[in-house]
């Protein structure tokens, strides 16, 4: 097109200008990225600037989030609510134009980004997410028909997760989903080949994804033509491979220096000068902005007022599914669920994660749109929705998603999923494994997604497999991440009440950690005291000597010892701490009310890692090594673990308190 | 071979022995891999049951560590230390069987695994370190001509890590690594079909490894002649896929129903049927185990015997090389820092990264054995050692490693060359990554491997790349780790002692905290102090008020506040405290003469999550949200963290305090 080179020289020099101007930022992908954001953006993306939000829109997800600089001038050309001055406040505190992409911030920016790879797995969800809705509406793909462009660097394509991603969306053929790969062949610390030979077309290939090669990476037709052609396709996810210079036109282009660095006034001139651009910093001629209104623009405005009449059309046809979209299309379902009472779905003694498996099934049947699945131990976690198929290329309307052994991956895409909006969702795995996606729930927990993970196995108590699969510092963890709610309940009506929370939840992940093995009902258990993070659930009979503070199976060992000790005359009270994170919110005065005493006078008990229990007690009876393979039971009577034993504890504390005095 | 069938049968009928009495157990793949570890042992590996720690045996790497019962099957047969009642106390306490392989538990286990995927990881970390000593040593080739072997299923290849760790052994053309695949196509929750569609071998090739498919799982001549092959390979690494039946020969083979729970006596008496096996339960023939002693047992002695030889030949050849090699390959290398003293290296403002890049290079020079190196981001960590090459095809002499942007990988990569001892490691990435790679640092601590995490741009005072990489919760994370020491340095000194105490250490990772900003040399730091993990850098003047806790860069600012509060009358200790993990281990007594006062007149320092730091302080002065996108020193401030606001929340303190009186 006409003014195609004279844009994508403006948008090279605005990011030039961009970091320059922060002193700080990546150049060198922004540079040689340029022309497939250009044509991506002009050609094909389908978004309103007007309607950022728009549930049918096309998605764009960085995934190399080092890339933001030219994510932004493309905003800005593209007409979303990102100004000069916007730009021109990059990297500075209190923009919007943060470092790294950071979803709600930003209009437009469809993702976070920044640590490598995890983009690539969210493209996955998003994508994913448009083909069950797309199945699972009647007649759905009137509502849901866009693509989800991924944009990759070397860097994403080393990164493990990158497998699991790739992998997963082959098999499941999610062909609406393309990924640009800017091949620079150099990364952080050198040229490419210096840690990698992998062949990534051949690797694709194999992980049954078509490929696209093109040679010139300032080739805008020809990027162009590419992503049509992937457009297209109606098997496979496309991979388009663009072979480009990193920091294009700078002098320090094709190595490293130019990738995480400004390249200062100079340098910069000397570029624009290659790109034949003679304007000054941040001036962009008005063809620019014109060319973008035409097409992107324009585009966008036009299919997204069709939209609204097909829309239109839709409720007509079908109300009920379509006021079910407009209800749950922000990831809000608390309204769905809200009639539910505080009820036991448990008499027996039962493991909580097969209560969990049961009340997954209650929720399952009221929220239509709740999907999930497990790196495949579904069997295990029971993470599964019964009666309901597996998702797969034949059946896109399958609830339960098979993630495979790929536990990153897993809580990657279903963080897609949630970016996408219009499900929710859950992912389960061992409590153990919850570190193999750790960075995922980091990640869900910065972009306020309201994931749902269900760790079960959950302590030494799970036996034979061992202290390779003995979650010991897991807990500690979770419950430190920032934004992030992590439930332990003790028995079947808090793990309801876990459940209920988390999907009333909209705007932080939750994760539900359950056991192995059987455990008895608790009385006094209720949602408002899970809510509330701690409560009493056996209170001291006269006069409070001592508190046992606890959380899931140890509950039950804190409530056996309350009574051992009080045949002893030591009155205390057992305080169940399914949350630590919901505890912290109350007020000093809350809390006391609820633990009683001075700290020195109550014990945090758990069979894990005592790191952090030391908020609420002096006292920990917790476990600070690894485990031990061998019947549970047995595990959890040689590390200790019995009500005669925490009993005594209790006793020697309060005879060496009275030895002080 | 005369008795292939016979042994074979017996592994396989052993292993249903071994799940049926325990009660617990995967017998799938045991049964499946009997002929592919069958192969090897008998006509390939080279191994000494009566020296199992010899440094030039070839290992023997599981990676699908619930194959356990088939490993511990294999090394009784062979003659290592594990008897018939070991085997009958599979998976129970105290047994040297445990449900997942445990290194250092058992005989002839070369890593602990379970954990999916990191075995391979270790596989090519055990086969890089035969390669750098064989090439790092003269002549080294005659003292590590090993082979290194890993047996891996279908979940081991679906994790990310499998792509990290095959594509850098592919680059790095790592041609003695042999990986069996168990293919079996079943995973836990059913057919590998239903979670996967990749062509392993098309992606193998991919990433630069020749590949051997043997399509009769049975076939032990054509499992033997395909690692025949693999050993001639000179270019690249060997996958070798052998297509296998999941619990032959049980009434439910081929199914996920054999995959982890044991068939049960009924069903093993149908299976040792159709293997032709007429024995009871643990009787083995005296031909099976002759077929193991008159292979394994008789190449590995005399092969060990003429090692030793050779041994002898080299001593006298290179004295000092030779005496190097059995002074480090235990992995100790402490006897060759204990010269140094206690020397500061930096008198400026320096930012630890670079304090510890330069002591990296002093300890380099002492320690010839030390090889290590980054994610790609050795430019910013500064873990490089100087004038050293990179490792590389062409130069596997070089002791800079370029893991490129894998970082779970790098640190399984670094266990692998820690079980194979002879070389000491570091590994290095930002802080906010640790958490892409944290099992790994588990799977170290678990081991006992003295693996070194270098760990830079450790707070938001790394400032422009925002919230996606600063880290909050990290430390957290690590600091919970059993097992495992975590240091933050204060300044040049402690970055010094946090280096000494991590290479004198033998038997648990240690992770090294630095920051990004430079920080001022603090008065009175010491090794001695860091080694204890908290101690007094400043004490108060006259009267003791309060105790500020610091670590890191907020030791300054505890100094700063510090000098603050004594302009208003308030007399204050500061403590620097860069090892909670080694604090934990002083009795309360020495904790009390460090801290001085009690709790509730003490406060932890840290711009970092205040989880954990409420043990020695009952009050934090921290940060449990994420951070922001700006310059560092803005970012700080912005998040509050300056001396005057330190200084008047000790006061507010004081204040409700005497309020409270």
């Amino acid at each position: 097109m006409k003014y195609d080179e004279l844009c994508v020289a403006a948008i090279r020099s605005l990011c030039l200008d961009i970091t320059n101007n922060a002193k700080s930022g990546h150049p060198g992908m922004a540079l040689s990225s340029a022309p497939i954001l250009y044509a991506l953006y002009t050609r094909h993306l389908i978004s309103d600037p007007s309607h950022p939000n728009w549930i049918n829109r096309d998605r764009f997800i960085l995934s190399a989030g080092h890339c933001s600089a030219l994510l932004y001038s493309i905003l800005h050309l593209s007409g979303f609510n990102v100004s000069k001055d916007d730009l021109k406040a990059f990297r500075k505190l209190g923009s919007k134009t943060p470092g790294h992409p950071e979803y709600g911030k930003t209009s437009g920016v469809d993702n976070t980004s920044g640590p490598l790879g995890q983009g690539l797995s969210q493209a996955v969800g998003v994508a994913l997410a448009e083909s069950i809705l797309a199945h699972s509406y009647p007649e759905g793909s009137k509502l849901f028909n866009h693509y989800t462009y991924c944009l990759v660097g070397d860097g994403c394509l080393e990164e493990g997760i990158s497998e699991e991603s790739i992998s997963f969306a082959g098999k499941n053929k999610l062909n609406k989903l393309i990924v640009l790969y800017d091949r620079n062949n150099v990364t952080l610390d050198g040229p490419l080949s210096s840690s990698s030979s992998a062949d990534q077309i051949a690797r694709f290939q194999a992980n049954n994804w078509d490929t696209i090669h093109v040679t010139d990476g300032n080739n805008v037709e020809a990027i162009s033509q590419a992503i049509e052609l992937a457009k297209a396709s109606q098997e496979k996810p496309t991979l388009i491979v663009v072979d480009t210079v990193i920091g294009y036109g700078t002098p320090k282009q094709g190595t490293s220096k130019v990738h995480g660095a400004p390249v200062g006034l100079e340098d910069a001139e000397i570029a624009k000068k290659f790109y034949g651009y003679d304007y000054a910093p941040f001036e962009i001629p008005d063809e620019v902005y014109m060319v973008f209104r035409s097409t992107f623009a324009a585009r966008g405005e036009k299919l997204y007022n069709r939209y609204l009449d097909t829309f239109k059309e839709y409720k007509e046809k079908y109300p009920e599914e379509a006021n079910y979209l407009i209800e749950v299309s922000e990831n809000d379902v608390s309204q769905l669920i809200n009639l539910d009472t505080d009820s036991c779905p448990a008499e027996q003694k039962e493991a909580t994660r097969i209560s969990s498996g049961h009340i997954l099934n209650i929720f399952a049947k009221k929220i239509k749109n709740l999907v999930g699945g497990s790196a495949d131990v579904a069997s295990s976690t029971k993470a599964h929705i019964e009666g309901e198929e597996d998702y797969s290329p034949t059946n896109k309307a399958g609830r339960n998603i098979r993630f495979g052994i790929r536990e990153f991956a897993m809580a990657g895409i279903q963080n897609g999923i949630l970016l996408h909006k219009g499900l929710r969702t859950f992912a389960s795995t061992f409590l153990v494994f919850s570190d193999y996606l750790k960075p995922a729930i980091r990640m869900a927990a910065m972009s306020h997604l309201p994931a749902i993970f269900v760790f079960t196995h959950d302590s030494i108590a799970l036996g034979e497999d061992g202290e390779t699969h003995q979650p010991i510092e897991h807990l500690a963890m979770l419950r430190s991440i920032p934004n992030c709610n992590t439930i332990r309940p003790c028995d079947a009506r808090e793990t309801y009440a876990a459940w209920k929370l988390a999907l009333e939840e909209t705007s932080k992940p939750t994760c539900i950690i359950l056991t192995r093995q059987g455990v008895q009902q608790v009385p006094n258990t209720t949602y408002s005291g899970v809510k509330t993070g701690g409560y009493i659930v056996s209170k001291e009979r006269e006069k409070l000597d001592f508190t046992l503070i606890a959380s899931g199976s140890e509950v039950n060992l804190a409530l056996d010892a309350q009574k051992l000790l009080l045949a002893d005359g030591i009155d205390t009270r057992v305080v169940s701490m399914p949350s630590l994170n919901a505890f912290d919110n109350l007020n000093k005065d809350e809390q006391e009310e609820v633990l009683g005493n001075d700290a020195s006078k109550r014990i945090f008990v758990e069979m894990l890692s005592s790191y952090g229990l030391y908020k609420y007690a002096s006292h920990t009876f917790a476990l600070d090594t690894y485990g031990d393979s061998g019947k549970g039971e047995e595990v959890v009577e040689h590390f200790g673990f019995t009500p005669s034993n925490l009993a005594k504890r209790v006793e020697d504390i309060l005879k060496e308190d009275s030895n002080n005095d």
